[in-house]
Protein backbone atom coordinates (compact mmCIF):
# COMPACT_ATOMS: atom_id res chain seq x y z
CA UNK A 1 0.00 0.00 0.00
CA UNK A 2 2.77 2.55 1.09
CA UNK A 3 5.09 1.61 -2.46
CA UNK A 4 1.58 2.17 -4.40
CA UNK A 5 1.41 5.69 -2.84
CA UNK A 6 4.76 6.20 -3.45
CA UNK A 7 4.08 5.10 -6.85
CA UNK A 8 1.00 7.39 -7.64
CA UNK A 9 2.38 10.08 -6.24
CA UNK A 10 5.45 9.89 -8.09
CA UNK A 11 3.34 9.41 -10.97
CA UNK A 12 1.46 13.13 -10.26
CA UNK A 13 4.70 14.76 -9.70
CA UNK A 14 5.97 13.36 -13.36
CA UNK A 15 3.27 14.56 -15.12
CA UNK A 16 3.08 17.90 -13.05
CA UNK A 17 6.50 18.31 -14.62
CA UNK A 18 5.38 18.15 -18.22
CA UNK A 19 4.24 21.26 -19.36
CA UNK A 20 1.20 21.64 -21.67
CA UNK A 21 1.07 22.62 -24.89
CA UNK A 22 -0.52 26.06 -23.27
CA UNK A 23 2.33 26.17 -20.58
CA UNK A 24 4.66 25.55 -23.38
CA UNK A 25 3.13 28.24 -25.75
CA UNK A 26 3.01 30.67 -22.96
CA UNK A 27 6.60 30.71 -21.71
CA UNK A 28 7.85 30.99 -25.27
CA UNK A 29 5.22 33.77 -25.74
CA UNK A 30 6.68 35.49 -22.59
CA UNK A 31 10.71 35.17 -23.80
CA UNK A 32 9.31 36.57 -26.94
CA UNK A 33 7.79 39.39 -24.69
CA UNK A 34 10.84 39.58 -22.61
CA UNK A 35 13.14 39.68 -25.66
CA UNK A 36 10.76 42.62 -27.02
CA UNK A 37 10.87 44.49 -24.52
CA UNK A 38 14.24 44.51 -23.85
CA UNK A 39 14.87 45.57 -27.72
CA UNK A 40 12.36 48.49 -27.01
CA UNK A 41 13.75 49.85 -23.84
CA UNK A 42 17.36 49.67 -25.34
CA UNK A 43 15.99 52.26 -28.15
CA UNK A 44 14.87 54.59 -25.16
CA UNK A 45 18.03 54.16 -23.33
CA UNK A 46 20.13 55.35 -26.50
CA UNK A 47 17.64 58.29 -26.95
CA UNK A 48 18.55 59.04 -23.76
CA UNK A 49 22.19 59.05 -23.80
CA UNK A 50 22.03 60.67 -27.13
CA UNK A 51 20.00 63.24 -25.82
CA UNK A 52 22.14 63.95 -22.83
CA UNK A 53 25.27 64.14 -25.07
CA UNK A 54 23.56 66.85 -26.93
CA UNK A 55 22.92 64.74 -29.94
CA UNK A 56 19.58 65.44 -31.70
CA UNK A 57 20.66 63.40 -34.81
CA UNK A 58 21.11 60.61 -32.91
CA UNK A 59 18.15 61.09 -30.58
CA UNK A 60 16.03 60.70 -33.68
CA UNK A 61 17.28 56.98 -34.78
CA UNK A 62 14.89 56.16 -32.27
CA UNK A 63 12.37 57.13 -34.23
CA UNK A 64 11.23 55.13 -38.03
CA UNK A 65 12.93 57.46 -40.68
CA UNK A 66 9.59 57.78 -42.47
CA UNK A 67 7.24 60.58 -44.04
CA UNK A 68 4.51 58.87 -41.63
CA UNK A 69 5.23 58.83 -38.07
CA UNK A 70 3.27 61.17 -35.98
CA UNK A 71 3.99 63.03 -32.31
CA UNK A 72 1.17 64.49 -30.73
CA UNK A 73 1.60 67.02 -28.10
CA UNK A 74 -1.11 68.59 -26.20
CA UNK A 75 -3.42 69.89 -29.58
CA UNK A 76 -0.83 69.71 -31.91
CA UNK A 77 0.03 66.69 -34.22
CA UNK A 78 3.53 66.83 -36.27
CA UNK A 79 4.28 64.15 -39.46
CA UNK A 80 7.05 62.46 -40.73
CA UNK A 81 10.69 61.99 -39.39
CA UNK A 82 12.27 65.16 -41.11
CA UNK A 83 9.84 67.88 -39.58
CA UNK A 84 9.75 65.74 -36.04
CA UNK A 85 13.61 66.24 -36.24
CA UNK A 86 13.61 70.45 -37.18
CA UNK A 87 11.34 70.98 -34.75
CA UNK A 88 13.84 69.67 -31.98
CA UNK A 89 16.56 71.70 -33.80
CA UNK A 90 14.57 74.31 -33.54
CA UNK A 91 13.22 74.10 -29.63
CA UNK A 92 16.45 72.66 -28.15
CA UNK A 93 18.99 74.99 -30.19
CA UNK A 94 21.56 74.80 -27.10
CA UNK A 95 22.51 72.68 -24.33
CA UNK A 96 21.17 74.66 -21.21
CA UNK A 97 17.97 74.53 -23.24
CA UNK A 98 18.15 70.92 -23.51
CA UNK A 99 18.97 69.89 -20.25
CA UNK A 100 19.03 66.66 -18.15
CA UNK A 101 16.49 63.87 -19.91
CA UNK A 102 15.48 60.74 -17.56
CA UNK A 103 12.92 58.20 -18.47
CA UNK A 104 11.29 56.47 -15.44
CA UNK A 105 7.99 54.11 -14.95
CA UNK A 106 8.70 52.74 -18.08
CA UNK A 107 5.95 49.84 -19.15
CA UNK A 108 5.88 48.29 -22.21
CA UNK A 109 2.79 46.22 -23.84
CA UNK A 110 3.84 44.13 -26.84
CA UNK A 111 1.30 43.66 -28.98
CA UNK A 112 2.42 41.10 -31.40
CA UNK A 113 6.01 39.84 -33.05
CA UNK A 114 6.31 43.74 -34.42
CA UNK A 115 4.20 45.96 -32.38
CA UNK A 116 4.42 47.12 -29.17
CA UNK A 117 3.30 50.58 -26.79
CA UNK A 118 5.39 51.78 -24.23
CA UNK A 119 3.98 54.54 -21.44
CA UNK A 120 6.70 56.20 -19.07
CA UNK A 121 7.58 59.11 -17.78
CA UNK A 122 9.98 62.30 -19.03
CA UNK A 123 11.72 64.78 -16.77
CA UNK A 124 14.21 67.69 -18.13
CA UNK A 125 16.69 68.64 -15.86
CA UNK A 126 17.54 72.16 -16.56
CA UNK A 127 18.83 75.45 -14.49
CA UNK A 128 15.62 77.68 -14.77
CA UNK A 129 13.06 75.00 -14.58
CA UNK A 130 11.91 71.08 -14.85
CA UNK A 131 9.68 69.82 -17.14
CA UNK A 132 7.84 66.67 -17.33
CA UNK A 133 5.23 64.22 -17.79
CA UNK A 134 3.89 61.34 -19.87
CA UNK A 135 4.60 59.92 -23.02
CA UNK A 136 2.97 57.39 -24.93
CA UNK A 137 5.16 55.50 -28.05
CA UNK A 138 3.73 53.12 -30.37
CA UNK A 139 6.96 51.00 -31.62
CA UNK A 140 7.17 48.42 -34.95
CA UNK A 141 10.00 46.29 -35.51
CA UNK A 142 11.53 47.64 -39.28
CA UNK A 143 14.59 46.53 -41.22
CA UNK A 144 16.59 49.05 -38.62
CA UNK A 145 15.25 47.93 -35.54
CA UNK A 146 12.68 48.67 -33.39
CA UNK A 147 11.52 52.47 -34.10
CA UNK A 148 8.80 54.41 -32.48
CA UNK A 149 5.87 55.09 -35.50
CA UNK A 150 4.18 57.01 -32.66
CA UNK A 151 4.91 59.88 -29.79
CA UNK A 152 1.98 60.97 -27.66
CA UNK A 153 3.91 62.96 -25.45
CA UNK A 154 1.76 65.68 -22.55
CA UNK A 155 3.38 67.60 -19.58
CA UNK A 156 2.33 68.55 -16.19
CA UNK A 157 1.06 72.26 -15.91
CA UNK A 158 4.27 74.15 -15.44
CA UNK B 1 2.58 40.49 -87.87
CA UNK B 2 -0.69 42.68 -86.73
CA UNK B 3 -2.01 39.03 -85.59
CA UNK B 4 1.62 38.24 -83.85
CA UNK B 5 1.14 42.07 -82.17
CA UNK B 6 -2.47 41.59 -81.07
CA UNK B 7 -1.47 38.05 -79.69
CA UNK B 8 1.00 39.38 -77.80
CA UNK B 9 -0.30 42.16 -76.31
CA UNK B 10 -3.28 39.83 -75.04
CA UNK B 11 -0.97 37.68 -73.25
CA UNK B 12 0.45 40.56 -71.81
CA UNK B 13 -3.31 41.68 -70.80
CA UNK B 14 -3.70 38.43 -69.26
CA UNK B 15 -0.48 37.82 -67.46
CA UNK B 16 -1.02 41.80 -65.87
CA UNK B 17 -4.13 40.64 -65.29
CA UNK B 18 -2.78 37.95 -62.71
CA UNK B 19 -2.35 38.95 -59.55
CA UNK B 20 1.05 37.79 -57.79
CA UNK B 21 1.03 35.73 -54.48
CA UNK B 22 2.43 38.99 -53.37
CA UNK B 23 -0.69 41.25 -54.91
CA UNK B 24 -2.93 38.76 -53.38
CA UNK B 25 -1.21 38.83 -49.56
CA UNK B 26 -1.36 42.75 -49.95
CA UNK B 27 -5.08 42.71 -50.95
CA UNK B 28 -6.03 40.63 -48.30
CA UNK B 29 -3.97 42.33 -45.39
CA UNK B 30 -5.61 45.92 -47.14
CA UNK B 31 -9.00 43.92 -46.53
CA UNK B 32 -8.15 43.04 -43.30
CA UNK B 33 -7.13 46.21 -42.46
CA UNK B 34 -10.19 47.92 -43.29
CA UNK B 35 -11.99 45.28 -41.50
CA UNK B 36 -10.45 46.36 -38.16
CA UNK B 37 -10.02 50.11 -38.97
CA UNK B 38 -14.17 50.04 -39.14
CA UNK B 39 -14.63 48.10 -36.25
CA UNK B 40 -12.27 50.23 -33.99
CA UNK B 41 -13.95 53.04 -35.00
CA UNK B 42 -17.69 51.79 -34.66
CA UNK B 43 -16.26 51.52 -31.11
CA UNK B 44 -15.33 55.12 -31.08
CA UNK B 45 -18.75 55.80 -32.73
CA UNK B 46 -20.61 54.25 -30.02
CA UNK B 47 -18.51 55.94 -27.23
CA UNK B 48 -19.65 59.23 -28.62
CA UNK B 49 -23.30 58.54 -28.93
CA UNK B 50 -23.40 57.13 -25.53
CA UNK B 51 -21.63 60.64 -23.96
CA UNK B 52 -24.48 62.63 -25.65
CA UNK B 53 -27.27 60.57 -24.11
CA UNK B 54 -25.17 61.47 -20.81
CA UNK B 55 -24.48 57.82 -20.34
CA UNK B 56 -21.42 57.21 -18.48
CA UNK B 57 -21.50 53.74 -18.06
CA UNK B 58 -22.20 52.68 -21.75
CA UNK B 59 -19.59 55.33 -22.50
CA UNK B 60 -16.86 52.88 -20.29
CA UNK B 61 -18.22 49.77 -22.63
CA UNK B 62 -15.50 50.73 -24.83
CA UNK B 63 -12.44 50.11 -22.54
CA UNK B 64 -11.86 46.39 -21.65
CA UNK B 65 -13.18 45.79 -18.52
CA UNK B 66 -9.59 45.13 -16.93
CA UNK B 67 -7.55 46.53 -13.71
CA UNK B 68 -4.41 46.60 -16.25
CA UNK B 69 -5.91 49.27 -18.23
CA UNK B 70 -4.12 52.86 -18.10
CA UNK B 71 -5.34 56.12 -19.08
CA UNK B 72 -2.73 59.34 -19.67
CA UNK B 73 -3.38 62.70 -18.84
CA UNK B 74 -1.21 65.44 -18.58
CA UNK B 75 1.70 64.04 -15.92
CA UNK B 76 -1.35 61.70 -14.81
CA UNK B 77 -1.88 57.71 -14.88
CA UNK B 78 -5.22 55.96 -14.11
CA UNK B 79 -5.14 52.27 -13.99
CA UNK B 80 -8.13 49.90 -14.13
CA UNK B 81 -11.56 50.10 -15.91
CA UNK B 82 -13.33 50.91 -12.52
CA UNK B 83 -10.89 53.82 -11.29
CA UNK B 84 -11.41 55.51 -14.87
CA UNK B 85 -15.33 54.92 -14.47
CA UNK B 86 -15.35 56.41 -10.89
CA UNK B 87 -13.08 59.43 -12.44
CA UNK B 88 -14.93 60.05 -14.83
CA UNK B 89 -18.75 59.91 -12.91
CA UNK B 90 -17.03 62.74 -10.58
CA UNK B 91 -15.43 64.80 -13.33
CA UNK B 92 -19.02 64.68 -15.82
CA UNK B 93 -21.50 64.72 -12.78
CA UNK B 94 -23.94 66.45 -14.97
CA UNK B 95 -25.35 66.67 -18.57
CA UNK B 96 -24.19 70.54 -18.72
CA UNK B 97 -20.37 69.49 -17.83
CA UNK B 98 -20.61 66.59 -20.42
CA UNK B 99 -21.52 68.63 -22.96
CA UNK B 100 -21.80 67.32 -26.52
CA UNK B 101 -18.99 65.28 -27.82
CA UNK B 102 -17.43 64.77 -31.11
CA UNK B 103 -14.31 63.04 -32.58
CA UNK B 104 -12.25 63.97 -35.68
CA UNK B 105 -9.68 63.22 -37.93
CA UNK B 106 -9.34 59.80 -36.65
CA UNK B 107 -6.28 57.72 -38.14
CA UNK B 108 -6.17 54.37 -37.05
CA UNK B 109 -2.93 52.31 -37.48
CA UNK B 110 -3.29 48.48 -37.82
CA UNK B 111 -0.59 46.59 -35.86
CA UNK B 112 -1.65 43.07 -36.07
CA UNK B 113 -4.47 40.51 -36.10
CA UNK B 114 -6.34 42.11 -32.19
CA UNK B 115 -4.13 45.54 -32.20
CA UNK B 116 -4.56 48.79 -33.65
CA UNK B 117 -3.35 52.05 -32.32
CA UNK B 118 -5.83 55.12 -32.95
CA UNK B 119 -4.64 58.90 -32.87
CA UNK B 120 -7.41 61.53 -33.24
CA UNK B 121 -9.25 65.08 -32.09
CA UNK B 122 -11.60 65.37 -29.37
CA UNK B 123 -13.85 68.43 -28.45
CA UNK B 124 -16.16 69.33 -26.01
CA UNK B 125 -18.96 71.70 -27.07
CA UNK B 126 -20.50 73.39 -23.49
CA UNK B 127 -21.81 76.25 -22.12
CA UNK B 128 -18.97 77.71 -20.38
CA UNK B 129 -16.14 76.71 -22.76
CA UNK B 130 -15.06 73.99 -25.71
CA UNK B 131 -12.21 72.09 -24.09
CA UNK B 132 -10.38 70.14 -26.97
CA UNK B 133 -7.72 68.11 -28.11
CA UNK B 134 -5.77 64.89 -28.82
CA UNK B 135 -6.21 61.47 -28.27
CA UNK B 136 -4.07 58.46 -28.77
CA UNK B 137 -5.87 54.92 -28.41
CA UNK B 138 -4.28 51.62 -27.98
CA UNK B 139 -7.09 48.43 -28.87
CA UNK B 140 -6.90 45.17 -28.65
CA UNK B 141 -9.36 42.86 -30.28
CA UNK B 142 -10.87 41.12 -26.51
CA UNK B 143 -13.82 38.65 -26.31
CA UNK B 144 -16.10 41.14 -26.33
CA UNK B 145 -14.96 42.72 -29.62
CA UNK B 146 -12.13 45.55 -29.90
CA UNK B 147 -11.74 47.41 -26.63
CA UNK B 148 -9.40 49.89 -25.55
CA UNK B 149 -6.44 48.99 -23.43
CA UNK B 150 -4.51 52.10 -22.94
CA UNK B 151 -6.05 56.16 -23.66
CA UNK B 152 -3.55 58.61 -23.56
CA UNK B 153 -5.16 61.79 -23.95
CA UNK B 154 -3.77 66.02 -24.22
CA UNK B 155 -5.72 68.98 -23.76
CA UNK B 156 -5.11 72.26 -25.87
CA UNK B 157 -3.91 75.10 -23.71
CA UNK B 158 -7.41 76.52 -22.21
Amino acid sequence: MIRLAVCLSLSVAVIAAVPTQNQVHAQAKSRRDAAIIAAVEAVLEAQRNAWNRGEIEAYMDGYARSSDITFVSGDTITRGWQTVHDRYKKNYDSREKMGTLTFSDLETRVLSDDAAVTIGRWHLQRKADQPHGRFTLAFRRTKQGWRIIHDHTSSAAP
